[in-house]
């Protein structure tokens, strides 16, 4: 196998783009990456784009050929890739394995969705083509009902308070306002968490990610291409992994355990020879809070129940023992949905650069994202590292 | 890179699948491919299922980790890939770059779509997915009304009858008499396609592939598998290609020309070390019969404007200069989208095999096949080789 490196990185600022297309969106992030990439755009031999719900949400499939040639690309293999809303993540393996495989020296990803100008009902039902639709969705269950029900098992077996978990969403917030592409670049309070409506009970409104548009796109490149075209500061794909667990939640053993993020993750740190405490900047998947302090728990940074302690002592924080969604995470960076498994990295890879600004974790040299699709039946896991 | 085989297939009947949802056709496919390959369903390590439309049409897209649950396969990385109606070709591409790439050793692949209990008007709505919303399906635009704009446009540069194109049909449905898996198993007379319905002008009923449900499957593996799993008879991915041309016809400089196509097909068989002429027996995307025309004139086998002689001189059947479509191609064995660029790999590796029974191509050690998205906005290749 070839090793990979991110050479190029783009993307919009997550928000309500009312005056952009999804296409508009995908073609900014991508020729974005392209120049930051510092290469001709005809260089790229092919185009992955990660996406969930075009078909339901913009009548629109074929993204890969929509986006090549509105990119003025046409002629490179490109390709739609989904996997509820671990598409971007699963977009980026695949484009991992074009340049590993050596068949492509240059590819590129773009992740992408547009949600805001679609009705908030067709959102949700869109959502929910995530899950299966003949025995979870007919039942009336919703996404963030099934994640509740996860949510108030969690507080049953371990005894914790909800303010605690909810916590995170706070923390986010506080990240996301030196973050020039976050959707809410503003702090909030955890009063104002636990006093915001409720959804599906316990998870309040603001431990929900948020409804946005964006798009973010990587331009990768092989070993071979890199003899080519040196760099100064590289950014390795030192570990790709993804992996499904059994679709529905009630089917499993167990709703806590997150199987599937346990498997990618072992097999993409094992494939980068590194271990959860080598990690400096991690991302997680915090479509809800409680999902934040479930990862925290399955990577080992705290026992099972003891999630919690890390928010509340400030080790998320740059200079903290984990560094964890510093620019915002899904909830307050945003979450578009087929477009987050690509923003996470190029998040970690704005830290590894040292280009994070002011939130910049001094010295991180490896980070670790993590993309959950419907609740965790795809996950797919990246291990990124700064070799020079 | 490694050299990747096909060690399994596995293929329902394409018709109406009133019975049978799309999860099932998936699953009794690739269970299917799995015992041929001899294997035990564990062994596999990443699955890609290619589809269109199960979004629109089921409401249902995380069909990765979908068919993976009810495959018994959770676990497994998972994913689907979308190129409209090459979405089978596009995700056999991708699992021959998991395979080449050596970080998977054994992958498999199923092309699934399920079209036949939805309304008419969802189908022809999803379809159109295909092709650009924004600025082609808003005018009105529908898939056989384009393509009916290059066919009028082929008649009338060439001087060609509309008889001698629609005689394709007529070579598809005498092949599909032989193929169990075929949706129409009989015979069509010229008078019986050309007295037909006109679709789009000149487009007749019997010239466009059917609606229907059906589903193909194929374990792929690399040669580090191999050696620990022998075989006796063997069909080698000898090149894999995709390329995409600028999406809408209209904007084209030559709506003729299939520029995609040239280029999808002139890197795989590039790759395979092979040329147009040491085909033995070629898959063509006959989504309307002028297609299978054009197609044979780009891979040079007959000249512009004469390629509907080699159909009426028979030289597309087994025995002839080059068997094209032998088990029905897409008008007569049946076009369920996603599974179709499977399909036609199923069909080429039966062949090599010396599986095809009473449509046998003698001694075939060489096949192509050719699977168009949208109005060949993406091209999908792949060069199949017996190596024993």
């Amino acid at each position: 196998m070839k090793r990979v490196f991110v050479i190029g990185t783009g993307a919009t600022k997550i928000g309500e783009h009312w005056d952009k297309s999804l296409r508009d969106l995908a073609v900014e992030a991508l020729l974005a990456a392209v120049r930051d990439a510092g290469i001709d755009k005809r260089e790229v031999q092919v185009l992955y784009v990660g996406n969930m719900m075009s078909g339901e949400l913009q009548g629109q499939e074929h993204l890969g050929a929509l986006v090549a040639t509105w990119a003025g690309m046409a002629g490179v293999a490109a390709f739609k890739v989904e996997a509820a809303c671990a598409s971007g993540g699963a977009a980026l393996h695949q484009a991992y394995l074009a340049a590993a495989s050596g068949l492509y020296d240059c590819v590129a990803v773009v992740g992408v969705e547009k949600m805001t100008d679609a009705l908030p009902n067709d959102v949700t039902s869109a959502l929910l083509t995530a899950e299966d639709q003949e025995y979870v969705v007919f039942t009336g269950a919703t996404f963030v009902g099934l994640n509740a029900l996860a949510y108030r098992m969690y507080l049953s077996k371990y005894g914790v308070k909800q303010e605690d978990v909810a916590r995170f969403a706070v923390h986010c917030h506080k990240m996301a306002v030196n973050n020039p592409y976050a959707q809410f670049r503003r702090e909030v309070t955890l009063e104002e968490v636990m006093s915001s409506p409720l959804i599906a009970d316990p998870i309040r409104l603001l431990e929900c990610a948020p409804v946005g548009d964006g798009a973010a796109a990587l331009v990768l490149c092989n070993e071979d291409f890199l003899k080519r075209s040196p760099r100064d500061v590289l950014v390795e794909v030192a570990g790709s992994a993804v992996a499904t667990d059994i679709l529905s939640v009630h089917e499993r053993k167990d709703p806590l355990t997150m199987a599937g993020f346990r498997k990618a993750a072992g097999e993409a740190m094992k494939r980068a020879g590194i271990e959860a405490s080598d990690v400096d900047v991690l991302e997680v998947h915090d479509a809800f809070t409680v999902l934040g302090i479930l990862t925290l728990e399955a990577l080992g940074y705290a026992p099972p129940g003891k999630g919690w302690q890390l928010v509340a002592e400030g080790e998320l924080e740059p200079g903290g023992r984990i560094p964890t969604n510093t620019m915002g995470g899904l909830k307050a960076r945003g979450h578009p949905v087929g477009g987050t498994g690509v923003y996470q990295v190029f998040d970690l890879v704005r830290q590894l650069r040292g280009e994070a600004g002011a939130n910049q974790v001094e010295g991180a040299e490896i980070g670790l994202a993590q993309n959950l699709g419907g609740v965790a039946g795809t996950v797919a896991v990246h291990v990124m590292r700064r070799v020079r």
